[in-house]
Formats: C-alpha cells, structure tokens, sequence
C-alpha cells in the first residue's frame, strides 16, 4: 500500500509528490467535549482516519499526502461544557495559513482542507476564500458528512446526518476505539434538550449559541442507535467521497 | 410612519430605541461589478433597502433601528472584473467587530447583520461565532434570499434564487433604480459562460473561483427575464421575510 | 451631466475613468451624535454631498470618480453622547487601506481622501504617509472646512470655521435635508457649555477629551443664526475649493 | 493504569482532573524533514511520546493529563531540505496562547509546554514571559532532552546530547516505529557537512542559519549509532525526568 | 537640582513623584537624515534636552519625570535620502501605548508626549485620542516650536519656525554640540530646492511626499543664518514655553 | 578616532559605512528597577557604552556603525517593583523589525542586535529566526556578558556571571556613572532573598517569575562587593569579547 502519511514519510519522498502534482489533504478537526459518553478527540480522529482512508483509496488514480491533522478548531460554543481546546478566528486562519503556504513552498499546487467538525466550516469557506487569491491555487474545502450525504442519510436510522455525539459519531468511534466509548451513558445523551434556533426561524438565520444552551449534556442526535458496522459503513462512504473529490481531476483543473 | 433609519435619527431617539431593546439591523453589502448592464451598487443597495422596508414592517410590533449600511465587504472574487472595492478577512471583522461594540456599548441587546452578498455569508457566519461570546449578546446574521427562499422561487422564471446581475438582481434595480439598469446590455449578460463547480463536484466542496473564469461578462443567471414589477415583489418578499425575523421574539430571546 | 459616483457606474464606465486618470475620490465621515437638532449622519452627508459637487464641478476639465463615503470613522469622544458608531484607529487604517488598494489595482493613480469629520483629521494625515509611499500614488488628504476657509470665515456669521453641529453644519442640513433639522431643539444647542481646553492652554497642545465634558448637549457652536440659504452658499463653497483641489494638475503631478 | 491522554478522556473526566489540581502538558513538537532516513514526524511523535510515558510515571502522585502534540513549530530553517510545515512566530504564540486560555477557563492551574523541537526553544521560553503574567499562573516550559542531559550523555556514544535526525532521535525511532527508519541511508547522514557557527565564534552569538547550510543532507549527530535498545533507554529517561518535573510540588508552588 | 530624568532615577524615587502626581514626560523624536551639515540624532537630541530643560524649570512648582527619549519615528518621507531609521504607524503606536501603560501602571495620572519631530505631529494626535479614552487619563500631546512659536518667530531671521536642518536646528546644534556641525556645509544646504506643495496648493491639503523631492540635499530653511547664540535662545524659549505646560494646572485638571 | 555613533553621523558618511559592508550593532536595553542602590537606565547605559566601546575597537579593521540603544525591552518581570517601561512580545520583535528593515534598506548587510538585559534574551533569539530569513541576511544576536563569559568570571568575586543590579553591574556603573550609585544602598541589596526556580528543579525548566517574589528589593547577586576599578576592568573585557564578533569575518560570511 502506497504511504500517504505525511509524518510517516521522508523529506525526499515528500518532495517526489510534490513534483507528481499531488494532491494535499490538511484534515481540520476540533478536540472538544462530546457528551458523556464519548472523548474529546472525536473530530480529529475522524477528520484524520477518514483523509487517509480517502488518500488510500485515491492514491491508485492520484498522487496524494495527507498531512497531520490541525486538532486545534473553533469551538468557543463548547468551552462551557469544559474539555475542549478552542483558538480564535485570526489564529485559526493564521495556522492554515501557515501550513497552505509551506505546502505551496515545497510545490504542492493542489490542497484540501478536510473538516470534520461543524463550527469550522464557515471560517475555512472564508478562508479559502482569502488564501486561495493569494497563493493564485486551487485550495479546497469539505466536510466529510457533506460530501457523503445521501450515503449518510442511507446508514443512519434515527438522523439524517452527522449532528454532535450523536448515532454517526458515536457508531463511527465503536468502530476505531470502542474503548472509547460508554454506551452505558449514551442512553441519556439524546438532545437536543432545550428549543433549537431552527425550531424558531428555519434554517435561514444563524445565531451564535453555545451548546450548553442546546443540550444540558453536550450531546445532539441519538446516540442509542450507534453499532460499530454502523460506523464502519460511514467510514467507508466518507472516504469514499472524499477520494472522489480527491481523484477528481476536472475539479482540480477549473482556473481559479 | 416611525423613522427606523439611523442616520436619520437623533442620538437621543437612538437612546430611547435602545431603552426599549430595539432590534438593531446593520445592513451588509458590497461594491462590486455587476456586469455590463448593473452597477456596483447593486448589493449594497439593496440591502439597505430591503433593511429599511423590513424595519418599517416590523416596527409595528417590534423597535427597530437601521444603521448605515456597511457598503465595504469580501469581493476579491469580482476584482478582476473591474469596479470592485474589497476588504480583507480581518478587515471586515475588525469593522463588524467596531460597529457591534459601539452598538452594545450604547445598550443595544438584539443585532441582526443582514447580509445581502453572496461573498459575505461565509464571513458573517464565522464572525457572529466570535462576537456573539465576546459580547454575550444575540448577534445574527442572515442573507435576505436564504430568509426569502420559497418565495423567491415562485416569483423567479429562469433562476431559483438570487445568483448575481441576474433575473432577480435586475428586477429589484428596475425597481429601484431604473435609470441605472442598461437592458439593452442585459440580452448578453446571461450566465455562467464557463463551467462552474457544482457542475464537475456538486454542492458540498468549495474552492475559491474568480468570478472572471465563471463568466466572461461578470453575470450569473438571466438578467433577460428581470421586470420593474417582479423586482417590486422581490422586494417585498425579502422585506417581509425580514420583518418576521425581526418581529419573532423566540428566536431573540433563545439564550447565547 | 456626467455620471461621477462610483455606485451608480457600471464596472466598465469605473475602467474608462481610471484609463482617463481620472482621480478619485472618497469620502470619508463619521456617524456620530451631532447635539439635539441633528441627525447622526451628518459628518457622512456632508462629505459625500461636497465630494460629488465637486466632482461634478470639475469633471467639465478632470476625470474624476466618487466612491461611496467611507461612514465609519473616529468617533470615540462621542460616545458617551449616544448614537455614535465609532472604529478604532487600526482599524480606520485598515478600512481605507483597503480601499486604496483596490482603486490601485483598477489603475487609479490619484486619490483623494475628503474628509468631513474633526475626528478623522489626524488619523487622515498619519495613514496617508503610509498608504502613499506602499502604494507609491499621490493619495491627498483634505477636510472640506480647511480647503474652504476662508469663504467659510465670510459666510458664518457667529464662527469662523466648521465646529460641531453649529452654524454651519446645521445651515448645511437645512439645505439639504430640512426635515432633520429641529430648529426648537437649536435654540439651546449653544457650546461649549464647559471650559475648553484653547482657554486654558492655547491651541498647541492636544489633549483627548470627550465631548461630553464640553458641552452639556453635544453641540459646540451657535446653531441658532443657520439658515437653508447660508447652508447653500457654504456647500457651494465647499465644493468650489474641492473642485479646484480636484482640478489641480500641477498638485496631483508633484512628484511622491 | 490511569488515563492521562486528553483526546481519550471524557469532558467529565477532564474537568475531575482539572477540580484535583492537576499539571496540564502540552507537547509541543514540529513537522519537519529530518534527513534521508527519518520521517518528518520526529519531533512529534517523541514530544507526545515522552509527554505521556513522563505523565503515567507521574500519575501516581500528581494527576496530570497530556493534551494533544501541538505538532505545528517554527522550523523555517528546514524549509529549504523539503518535508517541512512551518509557522510564523506570531501565529506559534497565538495557538499556545490560545490553548493555554483554554486550559486556565478550564480550571487547570499548573501548565507545561513540553518542548521536542529545537527550533521551539527560545519562542517557547519568551512565549512563557508573556503568558505567565497575563493568566497569573504558572506556565513552565522545558525540552526533554535538557532536563534529561546528563542520562542522555550517558547513554548516547557519539553525542552528547539530541542533535537532528542523528544517534539519539533515529535511536528512539528504532525504539517507537522501525518501519519509518531507513538505517542504510542512515550510513550517509552524519553531519554537519560543512562549517559550523560554533567553530567559528563560539557558542555565545546566535545567528539564524538554514539547515541546508549547514548540511547536505538534512541530519547533524551520527545516526549510524543508533539502536532501538538505546532508544528504549532514551525515552524512559526522559520520561523519567519529565515526570520528575511535572511531580515536583515545589518548583510548581513557587509564586510567580 | 531636582533629578528629573528617569533613567538616572531609582526605582523608590520614581515611585515617589508618582506618588506626588507627577507629569511623567515622554520625549518623542527620530533618527533621519538632516542634510549635508547635521548629525541624524537632532530630532531626538532636541526633544531629550527641551524636555529636560523644560522639567527641571517646572520642577519649582510641579513634581515632574522625563523618561528616555522615544528615538525611533515616523520617517519615512526621509528614508531614500540615507542614515534614517524609521518605524511604520502601528509599531510607533504600539510603542508608545506600552511605554503610556507601563506610566499608568505605576501610577501617574499624567502623561505629556512632548514631540520633536514634524512626522510623528499627526500620528500622536491621533493616538493621544487612543489611549486616553483607554486609560482614561490625560495624554497629551505638544510639538515644541508650536508651543513656543511666538517666541520662535522673534529670535528666527530667515524663518518663522522650525523646518528641517534649518537656521533652528543647526542653532540649536550650534548651541549643544557644536563639533557635530559642519558649518562649511551648511552654504549649500538651502530649501526646498523643488517647488513645495504649498506652493501649488496652498496648505489645506496633505500629501505624502518624500522629502528627496523637496530638497536635493535634505534641508528646508536656511541653516547659513544659524549660530549658537540663537540655538541657546530658542532652547530656553522652547523649554519655557514646555515648562508652562507641564505646571498647567487647569490643563492636567480638565476632564478627560 | 574614528566616529562609530549613528546618532552622531551625517547622512552621507552612513550611506558610506553601508557602501564598505559595515557591520551594523543594535544596542538593546531595557528600562527598569535596579534595586535600592542602581538608577533605572543600568541595562541600556551598558549596552550602548559597550556598543560604543567594542565598535571603536573594531573600527581599526572592521567598518562598524552603532546605532541608538533600543531602550524598551521586555521588563514584565520587574514592574511590580517599580520604575519599569516593558513592551510587550509583539511589539519588542516589531520595534526591531523597523529597524533591521531600515538598515537593509539603507544597504546594511551585517547587522548585530547586541543585548544588556536578561529578559530580552530569549526574545531575541526568536526575533533572529525571523528576521534573518526575512531579509536574508546575517542578523546576530548576543548578550555581553555571554560573549564575556570567562573573562567575567575572573574578574568577579562574588558571582561568575552578571545577575541583576550586582556586582557586576554595580562596578560597571561605578565606573561610568558613580553620582547615580548609592553605595550605602547596597548593603543591604543581596539576593535572592526568596527560594529560586533553580534552587528546586536545576536550570533546564523555565518558568515566567516576577523579580518580586524571587528578591525582596530588587536586586540579585552581591553588589557590596563592586568597585569602579572591576567595573572598568569588565567594561573592557566586555567591549573586547564584542569587538572580535564584530570583527569575525568569518562569522559573517557564513551563509544563512
């Protein structure tokens, strides 16, 4: 199997994907409280497994990398039901910034900014936004359950979508570190508890509120209905579709 | 008719709106090309206007005051084209971040940012996550045809929503500003003239794009089918749909 | 009569300007408290109202572009008098900086920051020795008072020059916009009403100083001797000294 | 054995942690080439390692917990072998900061930046003069092979202490992942390879140099040296001292 | 004689005028180019001694400080004509900001920003309107021939003010450090030798312009009337003129 | 001699030093308590005479300039005892920044940032790291006493090194400035008089502490034991370590 791991690969080797125009996945994740029944480090793990699962499967068309996975997100809505590490807007860019810019030094000319957690996806379209003008490259962003919607929608049972802690996270941690996991206090962590915005004025308006708010146990969705063959199944259609993305050349060639 | 609009006001009417826990809407726009047949003007206009007419409808049930419309928003996208004038990220944040200070420091305790770019949306999204703790306030944003969805899909003929220089961009100047709007220039202005995204990866990835590699003529949509009395509706559309959020008190009093 | 204001052009007549070399012009105001008798937004009407007279004035010889007014500016002193939205100076910078580069990359070569604001004077003067060595263009900056002094000093009758909300500026207004003008509330609208900072230590040294702390009202002047006519005459006045400035080649031709 | 593994904890667990005082490690490493044999997750890997071994040694007298390896450094110096992800300054002191501020609203007041990565050094130490004084609590910082020098001394044979990508990193790399080492490049990389600072001034003056100046290949030490068995011996005694650190109740009850 | 100056004061003693309200006076001033016949300190020379002359005359009636001189500006305009040091505006504000909160910090309740320099006149204003209203605390700021013009203009001949490298400054040099002046130079070092801006526009607007366009030599004015005896005489005028302002009373009373 | 002082330079006999590669020294100090006995301008008197001295040394073989001493250093740890200016991280590295930058500009291409004060140390280590990249060129950094090491620890009695307000610095003031020492004063100031961070974990962690909770009075090291005949003997010993850097050809043809 062809290594796709930044960290695990030598300087050299780097430099030779580089020079085959490879594709660099950056997978964003968050490290953040998950109820009572799952770690914090849920959405980096995921964003990570699900880049180099995609990066293996792509890598028979594509010439790809993945780098380690940026575990530091935008999670100030979580801080006050404790366990979570969370950056500012500015310093949240600053860091992906940084990294793009390396990328582009060593000669990479392709880059997805892989996310999987929910409060950084419209600070990394803002940002593609500003970085992409300025290294005059195609910098992409997704996020793995949007990707994979339909196929999503078709494993889960009680959610049509990846929500926080939820059916799909906790079935996809039962499939990588079911030690992780208490399905024991999962049985409580259904939310949310309290009104949600959308209940009130559609999906149209968006409001900052914390998940305190939200849910008095920091989980949203159903988690009762989590099964590891579950989580195995979302894993394989994330990297499925993020491998698409991935080996989709056209994608990559439209000018920016 | 209750004046709503800030700069018209004196400080101390603007004290007793906040007295009463006016609803402050700050209109977002942009100042960009819009094509051979539009001027620059186009988002910022209207935005403003769809402001003051949702205010003016809201005002009935809620307090409400309008401030000036920040006209200075993310446009790199359009620079190309020519007749744009465009912040950076930080930029814009730092202007959002001054006027919501100032609102909150004169007791302001609701703030609706509504945006009326496309360019914007991702931005105020991830600028309301900031300033929303820092200022342990409401602070919303919302873009006025995302609100107005379904009813802009019934009055539009060509397009389903509002996309740029387009059907619905072109009707509500026809309304507005007819003097401003060059139809003849509009038979051509019809678009995308290349290959979009959506079309090779669909919805869920982005990836910064030019507007100039998009459409040669800066248009996207059917500027051709645009009439002075769909613009009217369009605009009443939107304003209505504003007003409601304005009015829905649930939706302000959730907690932050 | 020549289309002159940024908003209401069309991307390719704003190339046409810049190719011609036209200058540009921005305005740039406050919104801020302006005593009982005044609406906030008069530093921002008054500023763009002499930019485009101007402009229109001198387009008969110079190229010449309005954009639309810079509304944000330094207004902290007014704060504590209510209605005001004020930027820090960092930011202010970054606002105009923006918008000077844009012009730049139009191909604008002369630009002109026309000031309506007391507030904004210093910080004019310190960002454009920035903007103007970055950029390596002419970027003028001039407060309309100043350029018109001397026709202001024959036209007040009981001031000299521009205060605050006074003779002048509301004289301005009813020409403008009479129906934000309340003359009943002008009547004590007389300042300061405190001790001033020239009575006790001259005019040569600065000191910051709410303007709650000199006038009990907000105003500083003598509001009650404005008259529509007198408001007419000092615009046109006002305009007169921008038109010259703007038509002034030997000025914009002086080397950086 | 007790969890001390941030992402594999539970917000509960974390904040319990947090109530019993405990000593908060952050790893901090870098993503840099580390010549023909190694992969560029050295840093890395041995921060996070050590950090953990030091805290399970610790663990039966101090609670403590290791949050995810900040594995963004500032290696500008590598950047010109390849393989390398750098950060300004600036943004290398937002992220600690960041998640320093994170770690203080969780409740933790006793904070070590555990430091793997040379060029880390003096912005770890000069970060910690400003982070100290601003959360009022004790920030301390070291690098594991300086608080474990003399063991160090002893067990390597051709070094005295860590150098880059030479007999003590690839030793440990042996010890941790031998399938990411290439011993029979291994035989080319002893380095320098050309002159070095010391030689010609000492060690008193520091001057920026690249890497690639100051060796061909990438590595500076002797890595022929190497064995996993050393390696082994390696990490426990930096664990061990580190452990001895973050277990030493007087060096953290000093006032700061 | 009352020490006055804080670097040759002991901590105790510096706590004790701040202990006594003391006016702590901050000198600001610049390293540029001053034509063929002066050294680059004189700004910084001169605003040291004036403030130092100007305190120990004070320190009769008014506890007063003199801090090091701030010798690093605004001198851009300067720098294409050699042996200038300059900063950009945000690091002339940052450090005057950490220099005006460190004095609030330990106390003083009155700050002056005595200024030597024609470039930094406008930025001072406008960060005195920063950090007061910050500190809230009067932070003022002077231009020493503004405060003393009167009596500048009665000892000047061939000018009514300082310029740059003049008939003031090569005076003033004469009087202070007479060996630094190379008076055989100064025949020549007559300005503007281009036409000034003034001159085709009168003094209401401002303009970059490097000083390399307005003289070829790098003076303005006419340093061939310049002789130690007037240097003395404008030294004690300026010291006098600063010396009033610091025992003001009524003008450090004045609320901010 | 020859004349090494920046300050005391015309424009063109800088613009000539930088024509024959001169090597550029930045004097960098600090502001701050110097216990009972010492004024608080020790760390920049020091640096600059040093600057001065070792440039007139170097001078015979080595072009050589000395600008003015930066003054403002990074002196947190001493405010709470008083008489301190401190800037904070940020602005330290951006103070420096302009002034490298300006030199580069000027044709500068040896530049040595030379340190007298113990906090500005790791700062400007990391501050190297940058700029030297930046400008690419060779930017040093040292610290006297560093450079000095051996010759220092034969000269002192009581200490090997220079601590803070001690022996060492206390004859180095006796020697330069013996008005502003109080001899009387430094019986007493003998330190530390807390437990230090060494004393309970060995110099290889670091910790941010106050000077207030290490040292009573402010002093550390034994300065009873100074006297002005060591202090010459140390300036010298110093001067002569920092000439020979300056004088290293070798040390600055090494590429970066």
């Amino acid at each position: 199997m062809t290594e796709v791991e930044w960290g695990r690969l030598k300087s050299a080797e780097i430099g030779a994907l580089a020079a085959r125009n490879a594709v660099a996945v950056v997978p964003v994740g968050s490290i953040e409280q998950h109820g009572p029944h799952l770690p914090t480090q849920v959405d980096t793990l995921l964003a990570g497994e699900i880049g180099l699962r995609a990066a293996r499967l792509a890598a028979a068309t594509t010439p790809v990398v993945v780098t380690p996975t940026v575990w530091s997100g935008l999670a100030e809505h979580h801080m006050s039901l404790g366990g979570t590490l969370t950056l500012d807007l500015a310093t949240f860019c600053a860091v992906l910034r940084c990294v793009c810019r390396s990328l582009a030094r060593h000669g990479f000319r392709r880059i997805l900014l892989l996310n999987g957690h929910g409060g950084n996806m419209a600070a990394l379209t803002a940002f593609a936004n500003e970085i992409g003008p300025e290294l005059q490259l195609p910098v992409a962003t997704a996020t793995y359950w949007t990707l994979a919607k339909d196929a999503f929608a078709a494993i889960l049972e009680r959610q049509t979508t990846v929500r926080h802690a939820c059916e799909a996270e906790t079935s996809m941690l039962l499939a990588l570190a079911p030690d992780l996991v208490d399905m024991a206090k999962a049985a409580d962590a259904v939310g949310p508890t309290e009104v949600e915005l959308a209940a009130v004025a559609g999906d149209a308006a968006h409001r900052y509120r914390s998940f305190k708010v939200r849910t008095r146990h920091g989980a949203i969705g159903d988690p009762r209905a989590a099964t590891a063959e579950k989580g195995e199944k979302l894993l394989d259609a994330a990297a499925d579709a993020v491998a698409k993305l991935i080996a989709n050349e056209r994608f990559w060639a439209l000018p920016a």
